[in-house]
């Protein structure tokens, strides 16, 4: 039997990307901006459009699809197709599921982007093969997921793997979700901008701002690291430096309890800046895990699927989905 | 069919108890010191002779016994059973499987004793009825183990559940690994004895080595701790409470990757100080983990079976592996 077709759908806080997914094939696609500040309505409606023109892109009807899984950031009840809390969209008890349901009339499944990202990178990506894979995403926040005997670990409350609330420094930097220390509040680009910013409060000078106003962008991207680190900015390679160090006590610390055979590295920052940005977070870790048998075995690797690993990952939640409601 | 009859024996670097289990229930045990410091070949004839005192004190026989299952500190090849590394009793590569076998001529199987443990809480001590469970053991060093979506983790070499080795502090004490900042150089028994000993060097007093000599111990046990508390001890006091908080921010970061249902305390200090030893753990992890709904009712509480987790987790142990043996 060949693998369903599936229409994978990743809904970020910027972009909107629509596949249509057969096993670790992406056939056709479309991607629009979210736009979340126009309201609920306004976003349902620009998914949608993105799913019709996915499917027409296909000369296909929606008919021909085994169903829409969909991504959503934030906290989701997975059963009820409910968005619980997703600050980055504004959105709180959204019921992302039904609404889609109605608006396209075909079965919608919902689940997390960083379990389905970590799925995708698991069955097709750089943990192929692996029975226990641990993923670590940066970008604006650090997420995470967990792989273990071979099944996505998602934990009792269904919570598992906020691998970015580990805290590296007790009584360290306020995070963005009221506590200390986290490594999110040191590694995320939202924490590595706010260092840079706090440092050139002190009077020390940079150009990430500079080169942010160019670009247009009212944050720091990961293109505006990309040029900062280019340009030499003193400022932004300690925070690249700072978020690397404790990334690697990160790792370490998830190596020792968890014992996995890849840790894979996603996200934006991980994109843009590949091994390199890996490698410094790697010689941290080793330092930092216990040096047993095999130790020099486990590797630590960039995402293979770059953003193709949502709609892929859809794919591949859509068909265990589908087949245990057998 | 009822539970088979195991003899279920736990190694430890002091003593060695045997017990003749079935499911949950002990029939029948003995106890001995260990004298590592005899050899190999001594040691094997105490396991030997308590192994033997347990069947005589049931009027049984080896033949009425499915196998016997032995827990052992350090690094276990289980498939094996050889003890690769154990510093406790400063055993290499020692064919303990093997040894036994031919001493007592029934069927031997090793296994590490912290993993044995975690799961005769979980079958049948703290955390029965759970499927997501970490146990924490606190001692000489600090150990633990994963349950996870009801099965024990090992992990992809087979040395998962290293809890002790999570670094609490960037760049803090040196541990027995060699490392900085793991929480077993703040929290365990060898590292509280050389906090008091250091303040003490710099001039602050304390009784706890008096207490200790009093009691003819060589260094800081868990009776030494208790009646250290008891005195008012200062200092004890501050390396107790400073072991607390570190437990509890390794308490926090297990919670927010794993999503546990409930976190068991055991070994020495938790048996001797009870919920008391666990609460301030319980208040430092609430605060630093995530306060996603649901998470007032993780439980962190003691281990229940106490010195008897060994042998019923042998128990436990040896039944699994009997039957996928099958």
């Amino acid at each position: 039997m060949p693998d369903p077709l599936i229409i994978g759908v990743d809904l970020g806080a910027t972009n909107i990307e629509s596949a249509a997914v057969r096993g670790g094939d992406i056939l056709a696609s479309d991607k629009k901006k979210t736009r979340p500040e126009k309201g609920v309505d306004a976003v349902i409606e620009r998914i949608a459009k993105t799913v019709r023109n996915t499917i027409d892109d296909m000369d296909a009807s929606k008919d021909d699809f085994e169903a829409l899984c969909i991504g959503a950031p934030g906290a989701v009840d997975i059963e009820a197709g409910v968005i619980k809390s997703a600050p980055n969209l504004g959105w709180t008890n959204v019921p992302l599921g039904d609404l889609l349901e109605e608006e396209l009339e075909m079965p919608v499944l919902v689940d997390n982007d960083v379990n389905i990202g970590v799925l995708g990178e698991h069955v097709y990506g750089a943990g192929k093969g692996t029975l226990d894979m641990i993923g670590i995403f940066v970008g604006t926040g650090i997420g995470g997921g967990l792989v273990l005997n071979g099944t996505p670990h998602y934990g009792w409350r269904g919570v598992a793997g906020e691998v970015g609330h580990v805290v590296v420094k007790p009584n360290g930097r306020q995070c963005g979700c009221g506590r200390y220390g986290c490594v999110e509040a040191y590694a995320s680009k939202t924490a590595m901008e706010a260092i840079i910013r706090e440092e050139m409060e002190k009077g020390r000078s940079t150009e990430v701002f500079e080169i942010m106003e160019k670009k247009g962008k009212q944050k720091l991207t990961s293109s505006v690291i990309e040029a900062s680190l280019e340009a030499g900015d003193l400022l932004m390679e300690e925070a690249i430096q700072n978020a690397q160090y404790y990334l690697g006590l990160l790792t370490a610390n998830l190596v020792n309890v968890l014992d996995p055979e890849v840790v894979v590295f996603g996200g934006g920052v991980v994109e843009r800046l590949g091994q390199d940005f890996i490698d410094p977070i790697g010689r941290t870790a080793r330092q930092h895990y216990l040096q047993r048998e095999g130790a020099e075995k486990i590797r630590l690797v960039p995402a293979a699927l770059g953003d193709d690993a949502g709609p892929i990952g859809a794919g591949v939640v859509a068909r265990r989905r589908l087949q245990s409601a057998i």
